[in-house]
């Protein structure tokens, strides 16, 4: 029994969260998004050509609980949650160290990431709304991936626009958004006004995620029974994550672990907001002093290096400005497998927790993850998405510093996704051809 | 609480059986295996060239219960073990069926299939021999990603022969195998005798399943501190691959679901034998009335084509003789995606519960197996196996009998293992360019 406990902490299905967590009652004052032409807080109104009211409501709330409505709770236990709290015995066994890692296992999707916990919501919110298509852009794919699979389920149309690069690259991402009966079209698309003026000027683009926001925001812009749907950065994606801390609390609780450093990369922010914020505001108001830490790459380092100001979430400039961390709206990260962290800003509420003193960060290299991605799916068993690879070089890390120093610190990271889709990515860095790509 | 109770049943990690089912104990009267130079009973150093001492006396035993060493248990644990027992609720609907589908997820498994289940059990049986490396062949690369990943786990190399067209057309499955730390030779390769000859021959060859095995058995023989692992067709497979059955009773019990017909694809037949011998021995002492149908590929038909009679167990006849249903040692099956279904005969022990008349069996043709699998992927989000394909659509054919005849039968399949490296069959038959592959 004990060593069962040890390895493993499952909740029942029932155990899936029946509020949201919401920061923004906690961690007081923020900027607000401003509108680009009047240069004043952007109203519910500004949002209204391509979100659903409901989406809206959500995006301003400052409500500190809101309900999860039956049928996304019942959809999230069918896409496998609660995810299992697991404890990287092998891997301390491993690196020598006094310290406990634990990983909390968003890979174990069927969806392959942390991503359909907001597309399930996203998706419903929509449908009830009686929105017949959603359209949406992805780089990687994790996103795509998501909200392909889940609108299928709310019987609505989901329309993809795929950066060029990544379409002609990952066939195989093409491939599963398909299977799961989403439209993909490579973007720049003749799908739109913009991606036809793209092409007329750029025949030979590889496009980029600020052309494919663009895209897809215009195709929902247009009729008025589609709308947008985003994958991070926005208050609503990160209420809709914050099921992985509020499942992890619990965990944590039956497992009698006291954590020390909450861990989890950090593109858009969805993915460390969606695990850190439930405990987070814990610590705001005095109850743990657990460090929360999001790893970013060093390709896109938008906490470390990046600016606090406001900027717009888009390349284009189609989004109101936000109050972010950021590289300004045209850096283009260099290219790294890690797909999902090449954002030039932040999540304006990662942002401002960082702003505040109340979340750490760092940043890596490519080459290092990957090494660290490695060692633990030959001591562990899971191959982590490049993501992924950044929060494990991060507990690995930090698991050594225990060693120096004699600390049996529990660190506990989100292994956001699975990498059976990066492979390639392993193979050069197997291969030896792999390089970093630092700013 | 009881739409959550319907979803998935879930045990937890002391759910793992403590011992494995031996379906020997129960069947009756068997033919024995022969040596081919006597034509006698094989004796146990018949298989000592090739397997260790523990392996031998577990092929040989006739025990209906045999314990599961605590380190195995664990990391059964360790690699998600127990699998959920989940309902396909929204592919019921989609179907308009009064059946109820459930399905063993096998899926999720990090090592992407049910293979893990004996490559555990090898891995630590080799190691306390003192085994330092285990050879083994791929195909379809299922067995070789299990066996790789484990046999790091219990500090033994592993050396795998991966058939040449494989190696080639799934360069991604060789990542993954060395990601976890194997040695990946294309086969036939110039590290054998055999191998070399081959190639002298047949420079061009893309190799075969037979070739792989003749390979990896001449390396384990020719070192006493190498093994051969085998994947499938033999009695210590199966009994290891019983924890899946044994788990399913527990949580049919738990969810009160007496199974009308229990369903699994059938290549070399582990899994059909794990998941269906642990219920199959109650039905011959009369407890269960349940029918158990072992589905195929029209590719390789041996159960439903093949002949019962003794045969080599691999192309070049090295191995003993077997009695089972085959298709003849020398049959090649058409190229299916399904590779792991792509096997001249049958486990001895599905061949006699076959012969015996306990249970049945069914092929599909290949295009009809992916519309199955995509009609899966649309209603409940994963994406199976071309393997799994096959029986997801024998419980799809099962629940529409079943709308015809209005019977409420409770449908049981297992879902042995993620389509996620097998895209690119999804691809072929999404485009239109998919085709058939019969006998």
């Amino acid at each position: 029994m004990a060593i069962a406990k040890d390895i493993r902490i499952d909740l029942p299905p029932e155990g899936v969260p029946k509020k949201w967590y919401n920061l923004v009652a906690d961690i007081g004052h923020m900027e607000p998004p401003l509108n680009p032409g009047t240069m004043k807080p952007a109203s519910p109104e500004d949002f209204e050509a391509i979100f659903c009211k409901e989406i809206i409501r959500q995006e301003g709330s400052t409500e500190r609980h809101i309900n999860i409505p039956e049928e996304v709770r019942d959809n999230l236990i069918h896409l496998n949650r609660p995810a299992p709290l697991q404890r990287a015995v092998r891997l301390e066994k491993y690196l020598k160290t006094p310290a406990k890692i634990y990983f909390k296992r968003e890979d174990m999707s069927p969806l392959g990431s942390h991503k359909g916990n907001t597309a399930l919501a996203q998706a419903y919110f929509n449908a009830e709304s009686g929105i017949h298509t959603l359209t949406t852009e992805t780089g990687a794919g994790q996103w795509g991936t998501a909200l392909a699979m889940v609108s299928n389920l709310f019987d609505i149309d989901c329309t993809v626009f795929m950066v060029r690069g990544s379409y002609e690259q990952k066939p195989m991402r093409k491939t599963l958004m398909q299977t799961y009966g989403a439209t993909v079209h490579a973007s720049p698309s003749a799908q739109t006004e913009f991606g036809k003026k793209v092409l007329k000027e750029h025949p030979d683009t590889t496009g980029s995620l600020g052309i494919a926001i663009s895209e897809a925001c215009e195709m929902a812009a247009k009729d008025p029974n589609i709308c947008y749907s985003l994958g991070s950065v926005l208050n609503h994606v990160m209420l809709h994550q914050s099921v992985i801390g509020i499942e992890t609390i619990e965990q944590m609780k039956i497992g009698e672990i006291d954590p020390d450093c909450m861990i989890a990369c950090a593109g858009g922010g969805s993915n460390f907001g969606g695990f850190a914020f439930p405990l987070l505001g814990e610590k705001i108001k005095g109850k743990t002093d657990c460090e929360f830490m999001a790893v970013e790459s060093k390709a896109a380092p938008s906490l470390t290096v990046g600016e606090f100001k406001y900027d717009f979430g888009d390349t284009a400039g189609f989004t109101p400005l936000l109050m972010m961390y950021t590289l300004g709206q045209e850096f283009i990260p260099k290219g790294i497998h890690a797909g999902g962290l090449r954002y030039h800003g932040m999540a304006p509420l990662v942002s401002a927790a960082m702003n505040k003193g109340l979340i750490t960060a760092r940043a890596y290299e490519q080459l290092e993850t990957f090494e660290a991605g490695v060692m633990f799916a030959r001591t562990e068993g899971m191959v982590p998405a490049p993501e992924s690879c950044h929060a494990v070089k991060a507990a690995i890390d930090v698991a050594l510093e225990c060693k120096k120093t004699g600390e049996a610190k529990n660190i506990v990271f989100c292994m956001s996704g699975h990498g059976m889709l990066d492979l390639y990515g392993y193979e050069q860095y197997l291969n030896g051809t792999m390089r970093d790509s630092s700013v």
